[in-house]
């Protein structure tokens, strides 16, 4: 019989999907270069060239036998070994082979950590603004995912909200830095008071709380700076990475879960996504993409665009008057609307071909995301469009 | 706190990996020409030079934004109406793009077909012998795998036996032909009896059984022939397909699910995968393993080595005297052993640097699986090894 659940799922649409999908339509009438699409967060700039030139040469030289063969389930070897290379050498933590698993992007990753640090029934908590994917990534592995109030000052994170929030049914927290939707990156104070209270609350509760962090926008960081390395902060940690933003390469499906070498069980705890992998059936992301990530470790597309693209935004934003934090990576900034209901607000925008994203799926009301990851020639051009629909919806 | 299924289950070792090891290790002592490894099921030649060239030409001509964009989630829609395309002309089944979801491989291609027509707790039978790693594909979805007993004549089905085994809670039945680890491909009269046993318990019963068939051999079939199709004989069907074995491509993880038109809900149960993708972080396969299988549709690598190197198995076999089905395609033979115990039975076979699979994983006591996708010449050096080891150990 045809299962419920998932027939049930096709009714709900997914918002960010259907202004996509009318800006494109609305592109076919009036031509897409008159529509200010900041509804979806897909790269804007070419992969990196070492990239291309890295795939073309193995599939010009390797043995196809070797090069399309079967990887490990735990992901190539060799790769494991470069990647915990790479991330042994960038953060001074020390990473085996045997801590990297290989995934199919960022959501293979964090469907791999939910797995092997929960249990059907348990509880996960993440941080609004977050993620709407979150809600299927946690609910379908059997565990519940709950939504902490936001920080609305600096889309940090609210201790307080998170202290209350916190219970003994939690066994893993979730968080997003450099996140989509604010565009925000975590302090190391926000880390170390996170980290302090998930210390105190696995004492009070006597079992491990794991954070998974998911960190696809580790490499788009502003003002020169990086963003703090969460696992630097806190044992039981996961990290969750995808080349999808840093190499512009989100259809190629590649990442990893790195497991910190002091957590809890770190010796077993990639090899037990492995196990995970056999009953969701991804067995590892195609060996091509993982040998071309391998070849291009530490290297990135040209990213600066996205500061460019940011700058822009936020001092038009400013200037009108929006409430706005200034992002400190990602493609994403996350102003307050001019009213109360985002999506009276986003459909006003829509008049003017503008297309920004209405926040109340990313756990907060009132906000509006925009994805500036288009070409700034087009980020200013819409500016002029941004000043009219201000003035002319709200006198300003 | 850990996962502890996960984690219990890091010690059940998987004989075929463990043997493989094996032959792996034993090769680095003596040389791997001269062990004899019948593990393993990785395609040994290359893939066709169709791909090769096809994804050379993406890389170097195509946009690199669009080459490696997010592809929808349910795949490449240009790819998703050539797989139909294709499906449609060869087997004459009018299969539309929306029934076509792309996966990775045949483990991603059963991982959500068996999720769309299955509750957790319901039952899901199959056949022996069959694919071990059916069983964490089908009970990590929450349902449970039933084996029904060989039909040790032909490994055909045992119609008796499934019968018996049928009752109100099986919702799914799961067939691979060509079938791993027999050789065997359903016949057209065991189709149509099992197509008619179905279709009369779904009425028994008051609701759909769905046939899933896991069909990564489809190209490998010997003598001139063509395996049977399974959704022309069951309207309730599910294609799974792998590329791994026709284009010799088991890395690049790239197949698709073709639901039959003809099923219940067939508008929508290809779009469902696309809800269950969410749940367990598919998204989908890589787009270049996605553009690259839609430019070699109806291609395939050299597959003749895999008929010539059963024959010469087959016959000496026989010659010996073992009891042993003829395969009618893959690259496996399935025969019987000179002794009760399959294990006792491969342990004295491998002092002899002859690496067989004892049959008892595949549900099937007392015979042994040899995966003969090697090269010939080795099979002819290895055919002496094979007649001394049966004249040395049970006196033939």
């Amino acid at each position: 019989m045809v299962n419920q659940k998932y027939k049930n799922m096709l009714g709900a649409k997914n918002i960010i999907r259907v202004l996509s999908e009318y800006a494109t339509e609305r592109g076919a009438e009036i031509g897409y270069e008159n529509v200010f699409d900041y509804s979806l967060g897909n790269p804007s700039v070419p992969c990196a060239k070492e990239y291309t030139d890295a795939v073309i040469k193995m599939y010009e030289k390797e043995d196809p036998l070797t090069l399309h063969g079967y990887s490990p389930s735990l992901g190539n070897t060799k790769v494991r070994e470069q990647v915990a290379e790479y991330l042994r050498n960038r953060f001074g933590i020390p990473y085996e082979t045997k801590h990297i698993f290989m995934t199919s992007g960022a959501a293979g990753a964090i469907a791999h950590a939910l797995r092997i640090v929960t249990e059907p029934g348990d509880e996960v908590l993440t941080f609004a603004p977050f993620f709407p994917e979150y809600t299927p990534y946690v609910n379908d592995t059997g565990a519940h995912l709950t939504v902490v109030e936001a920080d609305k000052e600096g889309f940090q994170i609210n201790m307080d909200a998170f202290e209350k929030a916190m219970n003994e049914n939690v066994q893993a927290v979730l968080i997003n830095s450099p996140n989509n939707p604010s565009g925000i990156v975590y302090s190391e104070d926000t880390l170390k008071k996170l980290s302090d209270i998930l210390r105190e609350k696995e004492k009070e509760y006597g079992h491990e709380i794991f954070l998974i962090s998911d960190e696809p926008y580790r490499e788009i960081v502003f003002d020169g700076k990086e963003a703090p390395y969460p696992s630097k902060y806190y044992d039981n940690s996961i990290s969750c990475y995808s080349y999808s933003k840093s190499l512009s390469l989100p259809g190629e499906r590649i990442g990893y879960v790195a497991v910190n070498p002091k957590a809890v069980d770190s010796d077993v705890l990639a090899i037990m996504c492995g196990q995970v992998s056999r009953g969701i059936g991804h067995n590892c992301p195609a060996s091509t993409s993982q040998l071309g990530i391998a070849a291009t470790l530490g290297k990135t597309s040209d990213l600066s665009v996205y500061e460019t693209n940011m700058n822009l935004l936020y001092d038009v934003l400013t200037e009108l008057g929006f409430e706005v934090v200034r992002p400190g990576g990602t493609f994403y900034i996350f102003p307050k609307c001019l009213e109360e209901d985002a999506t009276t607000f986003c459909k006003k925008a829509m008049k003017y071909d503008l297309i920004l994203v209405p926040s109340d799926n990313f756990g907060v009301n009132g906000y509006f995301r925009m994805a500036y990851c288009i070409d700034t020639e087009k980020v200013e051009r819409s500016i002029p469009v941004i000043r009219k629909f201000v003035k002319e919806e709200y006198g300003r």
